[in-house]
């Protein structure tokens, strides 16, 4: 199985309420030089493989039609080799022990 | 600016009944082939650059104490270099004109 990945964010000129609240409550938690947090969902489609240009198509297709607004929302479509959750370099990891 | 990406996903032994509606409604719209979606966030926060390891380990705090519920969520952190929504190589951009 291969990962497929569709991040959908709020278009940049859409408010995002639930960004902004993340952001005004880091100052609070002490954490500081964050200019702004935009907050979006994120979906892993386990397709099989080799994942095709066809089966990525129909994925676009997916994500246009269903996982994503389109009139107030970008997504994005792309595959994740490793198949671990968050894979690609430079991706470092957490979750309590 | 540099962006940093927070993507928080539910462990893969927690149930997702977000993931399983998306899927039970996939054979009926005329997508087949998807074994399995999992839905979570992604948190795009914009960091002064250049993005240092110490601004890469509070990142990591605030993702930890904050942003995921580390008993029943998994999370990662990694650096968008180019700044544009779901950057990255391979990344198909889609929204609606």
């Amino acid at each position: 199985m291969a990962r497929v990945v569709v991040d959908v964010m709020l278009k940049p000129e859409i408010l995002d309420p639930q960004g902004q609240a993340v952001q005004r409550a880091l100052p609070r938690l002490g954490f500081e030089g964050i200019a702004d947090v935009r907050q979006g969902k994120r979906f892993e489609l386990e397709v099989a493989e080799p994942v095709t240009d066809e089966a990525l198509s129909r994925v676009h297709e997916l994500a246009e039609t269903f996982l994503a607004n389109t009139v107030i929302e970008n997504f994005t479509v792309r595959v994740e080799s490793d198949g671990t959750s968050g894979g690609g370099s430079g991706a470092a990891q957490g979750a309590a022990a």
